[in-house]
């Protein structure tokens, strides 16, 4: 156990935004949110989730939409607790703690904005290990946990409960009102008791986020060591260094899709790196050659300063290193590849290992 | 108050069709489930809205998408209970009564399939008096009661409910939700007080489209004898006859929308006949002129028989007579006009009456 202040929270935003890959939707407004919360009530509770008593509910709250729709589309403020209390409401229980679906991006602050509303601990995981494009793309999913019911809110004041006969109808149904919405809403799903949260998060990954934001911050540091640290400590392979060449993005169908084409500086002069990305970074291709997919994370990343950028702020010209880094374990279990190796994607390859290649 | 037998459905299901103008969908599988609920829970009671108690639920239930998806996308037959069901766990309360969306096309039938099961009496009215394509236009909306919480149910077993700030946007999240699920879903909605229904409905239409559905199916009359008593009871003009020379369907955003072409015959030999439809028929234009437009019913009939078609069942070279009936009172006043008067559907006309031009 832990707490979670404010100013943990700059640290968090940058290591989320790493492990959004790209996508996530950028910190800075669920940051604010997360801010003004703890200001008005309080440090929030960081539990392990074995810290968590036996019987219990556990509901973890998220936005949902295209990242380039969420930096516009600022919440009120009220639609994650009304998220968070209709599925209250339709389970007839209480919730004892509010979990994070995805470490990366703006869903690692959203969870902490509610919690500190509600008084509420926060389990230090998630069920990505980063961020993924969609719903059931979770650790949860792979433990056979149910996404509904589900809560739909927008900053206007609809509201939709979902009751799904699986995950992949609970996405389909969730984005399409997502559109509707105006791109980007705010959720609450995947209702569980404390004892499938022990079994089915990814551990850790809040305080990791924080470690990854306070290493990448450290100014102290040359940002040489601080490569040396990303490799060492967290299994960051570097595989090219250039400069944005072209990014072309559309976001119709409620995600951001698109590619990033970057060209080659120092030891990569002459190379040609190609990601494509929906909302995340899904494949990564060096001269023709694939060099990391999904599950991995593939991460886009200042190249003076290593700060990490998403896609929707990556512009023609911008200095950038790219680094992959391993994805948790649950990928690589069967269902867990199925449900988000690259081949659900569309492409034709398999997952290979990110120390294989380079 | 009088019950609705089995043999009472082949006529409210002409009735209904003609009130349908093009759109509402076919009857025919309503027809079938209403038929199959009262063989087994037995007739179903239909009630004066001024028979209903002062103070109880009453909830109407509804098939909801294209009429080109209807007729193809059977119902499993348990949605209708489950709508409604949903609707009264959400609001905690027991109906009294059921109660009919639009007397046109299948959901004619749909609040009879549940009610039999149910042991509910069904209200003599609609809130259109016909058929209209979007959740807003009803009498309902007309006199400021909310669609929602409204609940949406699909055959696989997905079930949505809604809570939206008006009702163009239940409207807009249903229609969304239900292109999502396949183009068409069972609904329960606008739920209201025996009171609000009383104020609100538009009275008699079960029975009138009984009444159309005895005359246009009785061969002891001849067709111009028929035709006479459409006009003199029914404030029918005739104003087309001729034969089907195109017609162009699409349903990609959850309406059948399309213009019908026809070729005239008889005294209408050399003229042209252009209706326009989204689900129902909303404008008639003559040789140019506008003849007929919403909100007053355009209903397209079998030359020889008088027996009203569908927009999804005329053919090529089917020979039609053209009839127009005018509208509920409703639709006069200004909100009523507003909400489906042709401006509202994109024609820069005003509503014309039937009897000016013709």
């Amino acid at each position: 156990m832990r707490t979670i202040t404010i100013k943990d929270l700059g640290d968090l935003s940058v290591g989320a935004t790493l492990l959004g890959t790209g996508g996530g939707g950028d910190p800075y407004i669920g940051k604010l949110m997360a801010e003004a919360a703890i200001s008005r009530y309080g440090p929030i509770t960081l539990l392990d989730v074995d810290e968590l008593p036996n019987e219990g509910l556990v509901i973890p709250a998220a936005m949902m939409g295209a990242p380039t729709v969420m930096v516009e589309k600022i919440p009120n403020g009220g639609e994650i607790l009304k998220a968070v209390s209709s599925l209250e409401r339709t389970l007839g229980q209480k919730a004892v703690a509010i979990m994070t679906i995805e470490a990366g991006g703006i869903n690692s602050m959203i969870p902490l904005a509610v919690a500190a509303q509600m008084g509420l601990p926060v389990i230090d995981g998630d069920s990505m290990g980063r961020a993924f494009p969609e719903l059931q793309m979770t650790s949860f999913h792979v433990h056979g946990i149910r996404a509904t019911p589900m809560a739909l809110v927008d900053e206007k004041g609809n509201h939709l409960v979902i009751e799904a006969i699986d995950n992949p109808w609970t996405e389909r149904l969730a984005r399409t009102a997502t559109v509707a919405m105006g791109g980007a809403a705010i959720i609450a799903l995947y209702p569980m008791t404390t004892r499938q949260a022990k079994t089915a998060v990814v551990r850790g990954t809040i305080n990791k986020a924080m470690a990854l934001g306070r290493l990448l911050r450290d100014v102290s540091m040359s940002v040489e060591d601080r490569s040396q640290h990303l490799q060492q400590d967290h299994g960051g392979v570097e595989f090219f260094s250039g400069k944005v060449a072209d990014v072309e993005r559309h976001s119709g169908d409620g995600f951001a899709r698109g590619t990033l084409a970057c060209t080659g500086l120092g030891r990569y002069a002459d190379s040609i790196l190609r990601i494509e990305f929906q909302n995340e970074n899904l494949i990564a291709i060096l001269d023709g050659k694939v060099v990391a997919t999904v599950p991995d994370l593939i991460c886009v990343m200042d190249r003076e300063t290593l700060i990490p950028v998403t896609t929707e702020s990556l512009t023609y010209g911008h200095r950038v290193t790219v680094y992959g880094f391993p994805c948790d374990p649950v990928w690589h279990t069967s269902k867990g590849m199925d449900t988000v190796g690259p081949r659900y994607f569309g492409y034709g390859v398999d997952h290979t290992s990110l120390y294989s290649g380079v």
